[in-house]
């Protein structure tokens, strides 16, 4: 089997030497999965941890990095559980990381109801109120919109799939932020730390994170601001650490 | 009418140029409702302005500093629209700012339905769940927790005075965002701007500031957010601007 396919590209993750497949036209991982991968609580050495809307691998490789503990990934696009695959094969994380190919929805009869103790997932940002705007290339459209998996899919498979203290964490647009919390309340999963990410001071956010669990009291901590870019339009040092690692 | 009552003191607005009374066991404003009064839409030749909660007078008093329109202030405590009246009259404001000694649940049914272009509220924070931390100063507990007023009464007092796309600002704790955006898309106030007030950089928020326009649609912008003090523990140049004017 070729490593590449296609217009297929073997990238560097820096910060955790290890290289990921990706495509323009197929699937791209974005800085938002990589600063999810950095905000979720992950447990060493024990539980169960699964990634919803993988694409092609970002989140699992990235958390393989942070734990010992067995990753499950799922993705619906069977081009990109084959190019996750690949990645996976190439870092040797094969013991770790096991793909699913399917739809989170009604996943968890598949894989055990209440059994996770934590559950990963950057969703499709964009609704498909305005069709325009969906992509005609069918995989970027299905990344990028709430074609297959709508957030309220998505929050209420991570519950279904959490143990009772569970942890779920997401990724999103400040627009959807009420959103996100009114299903995250309706599925149970009660917010507990949001982080807003700003591309540089002075400037609106415009990615969120957040994290909730299973059943737990009321008591959503909003952490510090993350600052992609500094007033040079470099990477923040914070950022820069992320992907590039410490020095 | 002597100017000063029992522990009073007459305090500099030193931005504004005005004075008003404060006393540690009746009444004092908290930097909280200064940065609600410069956060707050206001319209600056038409419409019509309440503030409701309002304490010794201070959201008023900074308000007439941006604005021409007359402005109205809801006090429940006889003893704080005195003093709030005392502060008025000693800054020459009786002709722009009417005090109005009484319940905001209610309201409406005095001084009208839907009519109002700006509502402003710094509520009671906490609520009366733990009693043991209420203050024992019938003043104090009041001002502080949610005896005369719940934050669903402040918002629902909010939306019945408010006209369609009128504006409702509001100060609170990050603990209660949930219940502040659950209950405002309750009441129709859509949330619209929202801002968290860090302590320093590196900390959690402690406050926010959200503002919601009735019957909008949802687009809620996250605004960069507001430090209090730098790294040095001195004022930021932001709230040392707020509190002292602009140098």
């Amino acid at each position: 089997m070729d490593l590449l396919k296609g217009d297929e590209r073997l990238d560097y993750l820096l910060a955790e030497n290890l290289r990921i497949i990706q495509s323009p036209t197929v699937f791209s991982f974005s800085l938002d999965a990589v600063l999810l991968a950095n905000f979720s609580y992950i447990p060493k050495h024990k539980g169960k941890i699964i990634d919803l809307c993988s694409g092609n691998g970002i989140i699992p490789l990235l958390l393989s990095k942070r734990t010992n503990v067995k990753i499950q990934a799922v993705e619906i696009q069977e081009r990109l559980v084959d190019m996750a695959q690949r990645s996976i094969n190439y870092n040797g994380l094969q013991p770790q990381i096991e793909l699913i190919h399917g739809d989170i929805r009604g996943l968890y009869k598949e894989v055990g109801h209440s059994r996770y103790d934590v559950v990963t997932c950057n969703p499709p940002y964009f609704t498909t109120d305005d069709r325009d705007k969906i992509n005609d290339n069918e995989h970027l459209a299905i990344a990028r919109h709430e074609i297959l998996c709508t957030l309220e899919d998505a929050i209420q498979s991570a519950s279904l799939l959490l143990k009772q203290g569970g942890k779920a964490a997401f990724v999103h647009r400040p627009g959807r932020l009420l959103d996100i919390l009114f299903l995250m309340r309706k599925y149970r999963l009660e917010p507990k730390r949001l982080r807003f990410v700003y591309p540089k001071e002075g400037r609106e956010a415009n990615t969120i994170l957040i994290e909730g669990a299973k059943d737990a009291k009321p008591d959503m901590k909003v952490l510090p601001p993350l600052y992609v870019f500094d007033q040079k339009n470099q990477y923040s040092k914070e950022v820069h650490e992320i992907l590039y690692g410490k020095e």
